[in-house]
C-alpha cells in the first residue's frame, strides 16, 4: 500500500476568482483537503508531509490554456513544441492544463483525429490536458491578390486577412448561433472589431464567449512590417496580429470587464528554418507563435500590474472561466476542498525578462523577447506534485492525464435550455379568413408560380 | 412645324437640394429654359404660353422612386398596379420617374429580362422610368421552422426573417464590397440594425448608400400581429416591416442626416383575394405593399412637418440623390436651366388623408390608411406637360420614356477610382533572407503538406 | 448558558454566484458551520436542532437591497413603509438586508443624519441593514417649463427629466470620477442611454458599477400617460421610469452580462392620499415606488425564467455583488462556512401573483400589480433564525442589526490603488531650450497678459 | 464713369458642392455673370476683358476658413499673423474669406470687442472676412496636477486636457442645446471621442455641426512628446492635438461623410521666441498653430487625393457648408450667376511641399513641414480681382470687406422653427382626481416639507 502523499502550502494568500484569503492549503493524493488557517493541528506533522512556504506569495489555481497546437502538422512541417516540451514549458509558466485541437484530415472522421491526438499526447504530457475537435480550412483568394501586387513579405499575411473580415465572420457566427439558440465560443479574438462584435452580442443577451490569446494581448501586428524578414515571419499566425497598436490594450480592457472571458495561447511554434519555407512567398510561412509558457505572465503584467484587473479576475480569465465553460469546474479552476491540486505559487513582486534564450520551449524565437514582467510563478504543482520549482522540473512524460469532459456545461447551457422552453414565438389567435381567394391557370403565371424565391 | 410648348410657373418658391429661392420657372419643349425673377420680359406673352400660379407654393423637382415592382409576376400572381396605373398613381403623388426591377427567371439572361420589362413598360408608362436588373432568391428554411411551431399567420413572416439576419447580411455585403473597392447600394433598409450597419460603414469611409422605403418610414411591423388576418397579410413584404415601433423614427433621423441617402417604395401591390393565397400558410402570401403614390407625402409628413429635415433635404432624398447615384443628374433631380421639366407644385400647408378609397392605385388596400399628411402635390408636370392637376389626369399610356443611364456615375465612382490608384498596399523593402530553410521527405509530412487549409 | 441554536437545511441545491451544488447547510448561532453532504453524522440529531426540508428547492444567499428609503421624509410627508413594516416585507420577499440612505437636511452634517437614521432604524428593523450617506438636490427649472405648457399631470414628471439628461449626467460623473481615479457607483440606472454610458465606461476600463432597480426592470414609464391620474401618479419616482417599452429588457440584458452589477429597489412608498398632494401639479407628487418585497421575484421572472441569466447570476446581482462592493463579502452574499446565515429557500417552480391586496408592505398600491412570477421565497432565514415561512412571520422589531462596513473594499479598490502606482504620466526627457525668449512691456499687451483664460 | 471690370475664366471644370461641369465663368464687377459654354459670343472681346486659361484645371469657390485668430492678444503676446499677412497667406492657399473671433475682456461687452476687432481688421484685410463673438475661459486645475507630477514640458498640455473631457464637454453642450431646441456649432473638434459625440447627436436628429481644423486633419499630438522642446511647443494649441495617430484619418472619414460639416484652421501663430515663454512651464506656452494658408491643401491631400471624398465634397467642406451655416449662401460658397467672384483655379495634378521657408505666413514654424501635397492653388480671385497668381500677390491692405451676416440662417433654423411648432409635448386628458388628499401640521414634517430638492 502506497504512502499518503501530503503537501502543505503555508502562509500564502489563496486567490480564487471571487475573493482572496490568507490561508494554508492541505493537499492529499492530488486533491485539496483543506483550505483555511491551521489546517493541521499544532504539532501534527504526519509522515511524508512536505511543506511549502508561501509567505508573501499568492496561491493560485494553475492556469488553463484553452488553445494550443502541440506538434501540429502544418504545411509539411510540424510545430516544434511537442506534447512533452510544450507541457513542460506550460508548467514553468504556471499553466497546469492545456486544451489542444484534434483536427482531422479533410474527409476523415473526428473520432479518428481524436484517437490520433490521444496517441500523440498520452505518453508525452507533463500536465493534464483535454481536446477540442475542429474542422477548419480557408481559401487563399485574398492572398493571391497580394502576391499579384508584388507583396511577398510577411506584411502580406495581415493585408490578405483584414480586420473587417474577421469582424464580419464573427458577426455571422453570432447571428447563426443565436438564430438556433446555440452557445458560441469564439477562439483567438485578435482584433478590436471582432472583440466589439462579441461584446455587443453579449450586451444583447446572446450566449457568446470570446477568447483572446497571449500574443494578441501582449504584442501587435506592426511587427509584420519589420525590416528583418525573419522577425516579421515569426509573428505570422492566423488570424493575424493586428497592426493597430491600441489593440492589446483594448482587448485587455474587455477581458477585465468580462466582455471577453477566457485566454489561450494558440501556441504553435516553428523554428526559423521552418518559417523560412515562406522566404519568397508569405503564403508558405508556417502559421503560429509561442505563448503557452508566457501567457500567465503576459496577462499579469498587462492586466494586473497595469491596474486593469485585480488578482481575482486574473484567476477567472486564466483558469476559472475556462473550467466553467468546458465543464471542469470546480475540479479545475478553483482552490477548494475536493478540487484537483493544480496550484501555482506566484510572486507578485518578483520580475523576470522573457527571452528565447531562457525560455523552456523548443522554439528558437519568442515574440515577447525582452519584455520585463512583474509576477513570477515560483512553484507549480500538478495533481498535488511539485512539478516545477525555481527553474527545476520534477516531472516525467506521461505524468499528465487526459481529462474527459461531459458535454452541456451548466454554466453555458442553463440559459440555453431555459430559452428553449420560454423563448418560443406564439401564433396570433385569429378568426379564419373567409373572403375571396384568387385562382388562375394561365401558362405564364403558373410558370412564374414556381419562382417562389424571387424577392420584390 | 409644331408650335412651341411653353409653360411658366410663376410666383413660387423653387426648392432644390441646396437652397430655396423665390423664382419663376420657364419651360420650353419639356426642358427648363430659365429660373429667376421676370424670366419673361413684361408684356411678353408668347403664343401657346401656359401660366401656372404657384404663389405660396413650393416648386420641387418631381420625385424619383428608386424601387418599384409594377405588374410583377410573383408566386403565380401579378402585382395589380401595372405600368399604366402605377405610373399614374406616381404622378398623382408628385413622383415623375420610377426605377423598376427587371428580374430574370432563374437561369435566364439579364438581357432577356431587360427586354421583357421594356416590352411591358414602354407602351404603358405615364412618366419616365428606368430599370435595375437583379438576381434575387432566398431559402425558405427559417420559415419552415415557424410552420413547425404552428405559426401559420402573417406574424410568422417577420419571425422567420429576423432583424439580426438583415443586419448580418448587410454587414456581409458591406465587407465584401469594401474588400474589392466596389460601391454598394442597399435597397429597402427596413430595420434599425441594418440602418446602423450602413451608417457605421459610411462613417468608416466606405462608399455605401442606403435606401429606406415609404412603408418603413411610415408604418411598422406591429401590424403583422393584428387580429384581423387580412390587415396583417396586407403588411407582408420582404424584408419585413419591423415590429419595433421606434423604427420609422430612427430611419427618418438617419435619412435626414445623410446616413441613408435615397427613398423608394418597393411598391408591389396585391389585392386581398391575392393575399388570401396564404390564408392558411404565411409563406404563400404574395409579398408587397403600396407606396408609389404616397411616398412623397409620407416623407414630408414624417420628415419635414416633424422638423427632422427641411424642404431642401426633402428634395435631396426624394429625387436629387437618386439622380446623382443613378447618373441622371442634373437632367433629373434639379430645377435648373437645361433640366428635364419634371416638376411638382407642392402645397406645404394643405393636408390630405390617405385612403384606399381615394387613392389612384389599383390595389384595394393602403398601409397608410387614415394618415393625415401635411404637404399635398397640387400639380405634377412631366417633361414640361401638366400630367396631373388637382385630381385630374392629362396623361396617356406611353407618354413616359425609358431613360437610359450611363454606368459609373461620377458621384459614386470618383472616390472609387481614386482609391484604385492611391489605396494600394506596398511591400516592405527588405534584405533577402539568407538563413537555413528546412527540407524533408517523410511520407506523413508530405501528406500533411497538402493540407494548406488547416488553421492553427 | 444558552442552548445552541442549530438549524439544518436538508436536501436542497445550494446556489452561490459561481456554482450550484446539491448540499445540506448546517447553521449554528447564526453562522453557517458546514455546507456539504451528510454534514451531520448519521444518527446525530443534537438537542435543539431544527431541520428544514429543501428537497427540490434552491438554497440562496438572502437578498441585499442596495437602495431603500424607509420612512423617508419627503415634501412634507413620509414614506409609509417604515423600518419595521419595510423590513418585514423585505423578508417576505427573500431579502435579508437593506441599505438605506441617511440624507442630511441642507446645511446639516452627515454624522447628524447618520445618527438620526440609526435612531429610527435600530429599534424597528427586522433584518440587517446598513446605511449610505448622501447629499442630493435638484433644480426645478425643467419642470417649470412643463407647467407653463399646461402639462400638470404625471406625464410631466418624465418630460421634465428626459433620458438624455440622465445619460449626460452619468457621463459627466464617469468622466470626473475617472479623471481623479475614483470608483463610481451609479444608483438607479433607469434608462437605456444611461446604462449604455455605464457599459461603455466599463468597456473602456473604468471602475464603474451600475445599479438598476426593481421598478426599472419590471415595468416602464408608459404608465405616466395612463388615463387614470392615480395610477399614473403611483409610478412617479426620480429619475423617472422611461416610456420606451424596450427599456426593462435592455437593462436586464446588461444586468445578465455584468454591464450592470447590483440591484436595489429605491423603495419609497406613498399612499394614494399622499400622492394626491400633486393632483393639480405633478411637481407636488411625492416621488417613489415600491419594490423591497418584490425585487427578488421580478429579477427571477424577468431574468431567470426568461433565460437571460442562470440562478448563479441571480445570486450575484441580488446579493453577492452588493456584498463585494460594499465590503460585506463573504460574510454576506455567500453561503459558505463562516458566513452569516442569511438564507432563502426558493421554489423555482412555484408561482405567485403580485398584488397590493396580498403584499406585506404598508403602501396601498403595487406597481407590479397582477404580474405572475415564477420563483417564490418559501422560507427566509435571517441570522440563522427562520423569520418568514409560508406567509407567517416569526420576527420582532429590533431583531435586525446595523452592519458597519469598512471603507475601501478590496473588490473595488485593488485596481484603483494599483493605478495610483502605475498609471502615472512621465515627463519627456529633453535638452533645455536655449533659444531666444520674447519680452515686452506695452500696456495693452500686459493687460491682455492677465487674460490667461482666453482660448484661441 | 469707371470702366467695367471683366474677367473670363476659360476652359476649366467648374466645381460646386453638388456637381462639376466643363464651363467658362464670366465675372463682371466682382460678381459672376455667367457660367456655361460660350458665355461670350464668338468674336466678342469687350474692352477691359481679362482672360484666364483654366484648361485642365478646376475652378472652385474660394475657401472659407471658419476659424482664425489674427493678431490675437494672448498671454501677454500677440499672434504674429495679423489681418494683413494672415489674409495674404489665406489667398496664397486658396482661401478668400476668413471668420475671426472677437473676444471681449472678461467683463467687457461683446459690442466693444466687435468694434475693436473691426478697427484692427478693416484697414488690413486682403480678403473678405466676418466675425464670431465669443466668451471663453478655462480653469487651470488640471494643469496644476501635471506640474505637481514634475511634468513641465509640452506633453503636459495634452495630459492636462484629456480627450475624455473634450468628449464629455461636447455631450454636455449637445444635451443642453437639444433640450432648449437650439442649434449647436462645435468649433475645433480635435478628438475621435468628441467627433463621435457630434456624429451620434446628428444620427439622433439633433441640429449639430462639427468643425475639424487643418491641424487636426493633417497632423497629430504625438509631436507633444518630441524630444526637441521647440518642435513640441509649436504644436501646443487648445484643445490639444490628440496623440492617437489614427485621429486625422477618423476625422477625415467623418468630414467626408457629413458627420462633420465645415473646416477652419484655428490659425493663431506664435514665433519660437514667443513659444519660449513656456520653456520651463507648459502652461505659459502661447496656444496656437498655423493653418490658414495650408488648410485647403491639407484637405485636398488627405481627403481628395486619398479617395475619401471627391472634389464636390471638398468644396462643400471648404466653403459651401460654411456659407450655408453662416448665412452667406449662395453669395459665397458657390460659383453661380450672382455669386461673389471669390474663385480659385486649382491644379489637381501639381504638387507642392509645405515649408516654413516658403510659406507666406509671418510665423517661423509650420506644423505641416515637409508634407507633399497634391492639389495647388494656381490663381486666387477675390471679388473678381486676381489677388494671387503663381506666387505673385496683387492685393492691398483693405481690399477685403467685412461681410455682415443676418442671423437665423434658413439652412440651420428651418428645422429649429418647425420643431418649435410641432415638437411640443401635450398633456394627457384625464378625469380630475376626486379621492382623499393627506394633510398634516407636525413641526418635523413641515420642516421637511421645505426640502423639495431631496431625491429618493
Amino acid at each position: 500500500m502506497a504512502a499518503r502523499s501530503l503537501l502543505l502550502i503555508r502562509g500564502g494568500c489563496v486567490v480564487n476568482d471571487d475573493s482572496s484569503q490568507e490561508a494554508d492549503v492541505l493537499v492529499e493524493d492530488g486533491v485539496v483537503q483543506a483550505v483555511g488557517r491551521h489546517v493541521l493541528p499544532p504539532g501534527d506533522a504526519p509522515a511524508g508531509l512536505r511543506v511549502l512556504d508561501a509567505a508573501g506569495k499568492l496561491v493560485l489555481p494553475g492556469g488553463i490554456d484553452t488553445h494550443t497546437h502541440m506538434q501540429f502538422p502544418f504545411m509539411g512541417s510540424r510545430s516544434v513544441d511537442d506534447f512533452h516540451l510544450g507541457t513542460k514549458a506550460a508548467l514553468a509558466g504556471g499553466t497546469t492544463m492545456i486544451m489542444d485541437f484534434a483536427i482531422p484530415h479533410k474527409g476523415h472522421s473526428l473520432i479518428e483525429a481524436f484517437d490520433t491526438w490521444r496517441s500523440w499526447a498520452d505518453p508525452k504530457v507533463c500536465c493534464d490536458y483535454s481536446l477540442h475537435v475542429a474542422v477548419t480550412w480557408w481559401s487563399d483568394q485574398g492572398a493571391k491578390k497580394m502576391l499579384a501586387l508584388g507583396i511577398t513579405g510577411p506584411e502580406g499575411h495581415e493585408l490578405s486577412r483584414p480586420e473587417a473580415v474577421e469582424a464580419e465572420a464573427t458577426l455571422r457566427a453570432v447571428t447563426i448561433a443565436s438564430a438556433v439558440n446555440c452557445p458560441l465560443y469564439v477562439v483567438h479574438v485578435m482584433s478590436k472589431s471582432a472583440a466589439k462584435v462579441v461584446a455587443d452580442a453579449r450586451r444583447d443577451g446572446k450566449v457568446v464567449y470570446g477568447e483572446p490569446i497571449a500574443a494578441g494581448l501582449g504584442t501587435d501586428g506592426t511587427h509584420h512590417w519589420d525590416k528583418e524578414w525573419l522577425h516579421a515571419a515569426h509573428h505570422v499566425m492566423g488570424p493575424p496580429l493586428r497592426p493597430d497598436p491600441s489593440t492589446p490594450d483594448f482587448l485587455m480592457n474587455l477581458l477585465a470587464n468580462d466582455d471577453l472571458t477566457t485566454t489561450g495561447s494558440d501556441n504553435c511554434t516553428f523554428n526559423s528554418c521552418q518559417k523560412a519555407l515562406g522566404k519568397d512567398d508569405f503564403t508558405k510561412i508556417p502559421n503560429g507563435v509561442n505563448g503557452v509558457e508566457d501567457r500567465m505572465s503576459i496577462i499579469w503584467e498587462k492586466g494586473v500590474h497595469s491596474g486593469k484587473m485585480d488578482e481575482n479576475r486574473f484567476v477567472a480569465v486564466t483558469s476559472t472561466n475556462a473550467a466553467k465553460i468546458f465543464n471542469l469546474y470546480p475540479r479545475k479552476g478553483r482552490i477548494a476542498v475536493g478540487s484537483d491540486a493544480d496550484i501555482v505559487i506566484w510572486d507578485p513582486k518578483a520580475t523576470r525578462t522573457i527571452s528565447a534564450k531562457t525560455h523552456h520551449q523548443a522554439v528558437n524565437f519568442n515574440i515577447f523577447e525582452g519584455m520585463v514582467c512583474h509576477g513570477v510563478p515560483v512553484v507549480t504543482i500538478s495533481r498535488g506534485k511539485v512539478a516545477y520549482e525555481a527553474g527545476v522540473f520534477s516531472v516525467s512524460a506521461g505524468d499528465g492525464k487526459f481529462i474527459p469532459r461531459k458535454p452541456f456545461a451548466e454554466y453555458v447551457y442553463k440559459r440555453i435550455k431555459q430559452r428553449d422552453q420560454t423563448c418560443i414565438p406564439t401564433p396570433v389567435k385569429r378568426e379564419p379568413y373567409k373572403g375571396e381567394v384568387i385562382t388562375w391557370t394561365s401558362k405564364e403565371d403558373s410558370t412564374h408560380g414556381t419562382r417562389k424565391q424571387a424577392q420584390p
